[in-house]
């Protein structure tokens, strides 16, 4: 049984986004820390892990330990009709999930079904990363566009004071290099330069929910899977690409 | 033989929308008192009465009552085509109808074809509604919009103190409630409380015209049409939706 | 071997756009004196004429008259992505073309294949025009606009002191006049009233890269190609269109 209260349903809309960017259905764990998910998106190439703290609530009442399995398209569309002035609540009724705006003398319910969540992954990959980079969540979608111009496909490659990105296609080739010192890179760590080839659609579904002017943190490891985390607000989205390999 | 002018070529548009909204083709009835037009939509489930008076145009000049069957779609791109500054004029030639964009030195004529247009309707449907509700148009566009997410239709209910709106669909269901004081009704009389059914698409279409912030009349009868009324400046509009009878 | 720069490569990108619209790839010839191109679209009913001037470009190195041929497309876009405070570099390298964004300590380079360039016309066709109209961009993009609503063709019609559009199709006519003091007319000068129909679809491609409140030029003989010629800053750019001849 739990009872949650939020004040800003957009905020909490954009945070659910960040899940639905990678998967259609999921299964959220409210315990009295918090909300998580843990899940691979159905291709299973990459992962999503997802947190927001108990204290991102206005309310929140929370017995034990549950699960919710949820169709995320329709919560995502339902937070959306949010209206100004509205406070949005969260309750479990039995085997149903009630999302329910109040306004003045207003109610406004909307009842979902509990849907059979799949096994979901518990534990993150395990990857001893060597380079890492700070970007402006901005540039990182222009960076992404400008490869996606190209190919489907974008090579990241990271050096002692640089980081450079290449794509590759039929149409012509992209080199983009930005120095550690460049408006892009708000701090850049390498351990060991590194290279690795990324799905590029993944990458923009992944940054998509990001706000404006935010930071967005890449880690890589040669030819090993990328994690990408940044937070909205209080909570702590953080996923994980594997390598596109070229056959 | 008529010559009609108006000067807010834009305004004339919306009214004409109204219709558009519901029926590709129609007949005007041009009269003394001003322009009127009773159609059924080509599916026969619904049916509206426009209604605008002679005051509402800058020059009126009808000789006798006469018959206009016209392409609505055709006559409101046409419409849409006004600049700023332009007087709209309207008139009949022989079997041709004549509308004139006239600017500065510049005169714009489209001519269109008159079509047989079927027999309308004279009479609107006589029901002694036992609700009646007052809404804001803005509202009443966001709680159809609501119900959407769900289902195709909508069910209205009233109560002395209520209007509630409910849809149910395999992604989930909506209960809307609100009390006669809160900011979406602007008046509620209820007779004897009433409860219907309605296809969402209509009703989407119906009020797609309204002018923001405009007031929208409901009124209800249980497992009857509902009569939808709303003004645009002079003009009346009134649209009758029989009710979804499951199956 | 050729080294050009550019400060502002939105403007650059409006020039290109102007080619884009009528063909998808097309070589350019760099010389000395600027960068030209003309090209027959590929019906075969229209041509552009475009050269832009040395001066335009804040760096022009070109030792040689060069023919670069490029997919005006990938050109396009990659024109797009350009970012405030970049400058661009154009080069040519071997059998490649560069184009590179140089940021703050960030470089971005894209490298396009050459493509082998059909034959092209170095002739533009040579017609004693009779009739030259100038109007505003917007005006003549709304006239075209105003047709489309009823057919693919407009018919173009000078006389001594006005200038007419007509359209007509299944849905209904046009018949549109400014007279010379409209404002709609910058200019007109009638050696011989002429009238021509052309394909509306081209010629909304041809002036798709006007930019607001620019002055586009008409020339027109009857029954003969109209020529349509517009500025972009430096930049100079003809059409020519073939007239509609209805079988």
């Amino acid at each position: 049984m739990f009872e949650i209260k939020i004040d800003d349903a957009k905020y909490w809309k954009s945070c659910i986004d960040s899940i639905v960017s990678l998967i259609d259905e999921g299964s959220f764990s409210i315990s009295k820390e918090g909300i998580s998910l843990k899940a691979m998106d159905p291709s299973g190439i990459s992962m999503i892990s997802f947190f927001i703290p108990s204290k991102a609530f206005s309310t929140y009442k929370v017995e034990s330990q549950t699960s919710i399995g949820l169709n995320l398209d329709s919560f995502s569309k339902i937070l959306a009709s949010a209206r100004g002035g509205e406070q949005l609540q969260m309750k479990d009724s039995g085997k149903r999930f009630t999302i329910e705006f109040i306004g003045k003398n207003s109610r406004r319910r909307y009842t979902l079904p509990l849907i059979e969540a799949k096994k979901e992954p518990d534990k993150e990959p395990k990857i001893e990363f060597e380079s890492f980079i700070e970007v402006r969540s901005d540039s990182l979608k222009e960076i992404l566009k400008d490869a996606n111009l190209l190919s489907p496909y974008i090579s990241f490659k990271t050096d002692k004071n640089s980081f450079a990105i290449s794509a590759k296609g039929d149409a012509g080739d992209l080199e983009e290099e930005h120095q550690s010192d460049s408006d892009y890179i708000k701090k850049l760590k390498v351990d060991k330069p590194s290279s690795s080839t990324f799905n590029l659609e993944y990458l923009s579904r992944m940054v998509s929910a990001t706000t404006a002017n935010s930071t967005v943190k890449l880690a890589l490891k040669n030819e090993e899977p990328t994690k990408i985390e940044y937070n909205i607000g209080d909570a702590e989205i953080a996923y994980y690409l594997a390598p596109y390999m070229e056959s």
